[in-house]
């Protein structure tokens, strides 16, 4: 089996790509990075490992960018602002400008320096919060980009690009880890793992989700 | 005049751009950052922060990216290492992977948060050393990619994209700013500004071109 790196973030989306990986390609050749990007909920980056090293993946590397908050300014890396979506704004305030071509540009480098030219991203533009980054017209530009700045032939995987958050709760399923998902990942923006703080946008999205597939397994 | 952010790293190529841009635009309008990425000419960045302050630009910011070395290694980066060109590879080994994608990509997330939407980089594919993010595909892939994660209208200029050095020379020498880019600026992997060392593939190329520019024009 060929190398893979997935992107991964600790919550939900990412560690049902993991774990797709692990169970397409076997533990080792599946490796890992994480961001520590300045996110209010950098927990994420200490389940992230744990995840990790649970799994026996082959390699999992942290990656800190710290000059992120001194470019650009939103919600997700400044706790005093309060989360939210302006009337009128394209995206909630929790938008971090450039992050997913971030990501995949530095795992790209990353992975190349590894000999891996697979790489896996859990973005996805269905029950999403719009944010331009995460469609699939963002994933196959920045993969061609990629390509052309490192002359080489990268293959960017986003499984979930189409999936609803339902999809995506019946894909962990599937992988026999949804209950492994539903307690060990974060995705609340107020950093309170499993089910979360219920009330931000991202937990409400989750428990949405979570919710459509179990009605519709009953 | 609408404002431009100049990737400016204090060489022959980004200096060039910069008067380019004070010249159509005014110093006023025109914003410099310069990536501080490990590379062993570091010198460049002293240099880089010198011109901005000389010329009274609207802004000059540094970004230090200190996550590069651990990820990718290549000669440019590592001055125990022999800068060359070894027999069947793609290009020399100074070739940092995804630089001019990642200098890019944060000078688009540093400019969105300024209100600019114009980029100048110094790039070229004619005299240089087949570094594929040089090329004109690459860069108009990269202009697309971060219109598509960010959701707006970046232009990225590459005045330098089809000028041999001569011609680069020629365009310093229309700026009325020859001598100064030839002594004031640093391209010499060694770290020697104006002249460099002679001996190094930057160095040679750069004289190369002056020569030929200066011969043309005798």
């Amino acid at each position: 089996m060929k190398p893979i790196l997935v992107v991964f973030s600790g919550g939900q989306d990412s560690t049902t790509c993991l774990f797709k990986a692990i169970a397409e390609r076997g533990a080792e050749n599946v490796h890992a990075v994480t961001f520590n990007y300045g996110q209010r909920h950098a927990l994420e980056v200490k389940l992230a490992r744990e995840i990790a090293e649970e799994q026996h993946i082959a390699s999992f590397k942290v990656i800190t960018v710290d000059w992120y908050k001194d470019i650009t300014h939103n919600a997700l890396m400044d706790s005093s602002e309060t989360i939210g979506h302006e009337p009128g704004a394209p995206f909630p305030n929790t938008f971090v400008e450039g992050r997913n071509a971030l990501f995949l540009l530095t795992a790209a480098i990353y992975a190349k320096s590894k000999g891996i030219y697979d790489i896996m991203i859990g973005v996805g533009e269905a029950d999403f919060s719009g944010y331009p980054d995460c469609r699939e017209a963002f994933v196959k530009s920045m993969n061609q980009t990629l390509n052309l700045a490192m002359d080489c032939e990268f293959v960017i995987h986003a499984p979930l690009q189409h999936m609803t958050k339902a999809e995506t709760w019946a894909l962990a399923d599937r992988l026999g880890k949804l209950d492994y998902i539903r307690t060990r990942t974060l995705t609340c923006y107020e950093g309170i793992p499993g089910d979360g703080c219920g009330k931000c946008p991202s937990c409400k999205l989750r428990a949405a989700g979570l919710k459509a597939y179990l009605d519709s397994r009953a």
